[in-house]
């Protein structure tokens, strides 16, 4: 009989806590925080910080994901592009990283993926605090978004290549702004 | 810094059976029950059934390996075979499977490998009552271990091969001794 959302949550009925802590450990396992550094002419510096938050299934087991979906009260599920049977459920709104992904593992704490996790964390409010609006900060959380999963390893630019694309690019940021002398601004 | 065995014990103090459901869902994510059918020329039908609880993760996350051997209180952990980076942890012995790994799964659902613990569990238990030693219950329980984890796929022998080699094969079995006649046994 294959499983469904609803069972597993009749399962778990009047045990919400453990539910959390069964996810926390499903996540450790299959999930993933990672922050993409993308090329985007439109933007500030000409790249777009993009923190994602996914868990990955094969699509035989959707219903885990329809239970992620169901505990974090959003996200999409697709397939993942390149393969043939693994489904993605991802979360990358900032509002909803902000206000369903990171309150909750700061309440059910990862420990595979802790330290990828607080930098994720990190960079998210940082965003949310519009840091990546300066180019020092802009750097700042595309350096520490390389410190994360690896060390950079899979990504397209090397971190030396994006941070020298940023410091010659005519990105307007509020730095810009501030350092622009009186009467010119 | 490094997390720890004891730091995550003590992180989870007094919460025990929420440590169990973390360690349910990591299994459901990075956990494998599985039914080895080896060739063993010295078993009774030159066939030996292997059931074995496993979890990889990468060496750098060593400590929830230690913490699965803690919450097991048995297994052991190596590098896994033709790969650099990746430990497993592996419980095999039978005892240990039906006094320790089969409880705690009893007790503390699995979702994804659900089905898989399932069968699992049937062919540990129908060992322990011998089954496997009669020709007819050798054959139901690799029968059954053919149906788990994508159904035989990646294994060495094809489940035609196995069992008619075991239909063919000489063994002494209870079975076997049942059927001799009488004057003859």
């Amino acid at each position: 009989m294959p499983n469904t959302v609803k069972a597993i949550l009749t399962s778990f009925r009047g045990k919400r806590e453990l539910l959390h802590y069964y996810i926390a450990g499903l996540v450790d396992g299959e999930g993933s925080f990672s922050v993409a550094v993308i090329r985007h002419p439109s933007q500030t510096f000409g790249w777009m910080i993009n923190p994602c938050f996914q868990v990955y299934q094969h699509e035989a087991h959707r219903e885990i994901l329809e239970l992620c979906q169901w505990v974090f009260k959003t996200g999409s599920i697709y397939r993942k592009s390149g393969t043939n049977h693994v489904l993605n459920f991802s979360i990358d709104a900032r509002r909803n990283l902000l206000e369903k992904v990171i309150p909750f593992f700061d309440r059910y704490p990862l420990i595979v993926k802790r330290d990828a996790y607080k930098s994720f964390r990190t960079i998210t409010k940082a965003m949310e605090q519009g840091e990546h609006q300066t180019r020092e900060g802009f750097c700042r959380l595309v350096t520490l978004a390389f410190t994360m999963n690896q060390q950079g390893k899979g990504r397209k630019h090397t971190l030396e290549y994006i941070l020298e694309s940023v410091k010659s690019a005519h990105g307007e940021s509020s730095e810009t702004l501030r350092r622009t002398p009186q009467g010119r601004g």
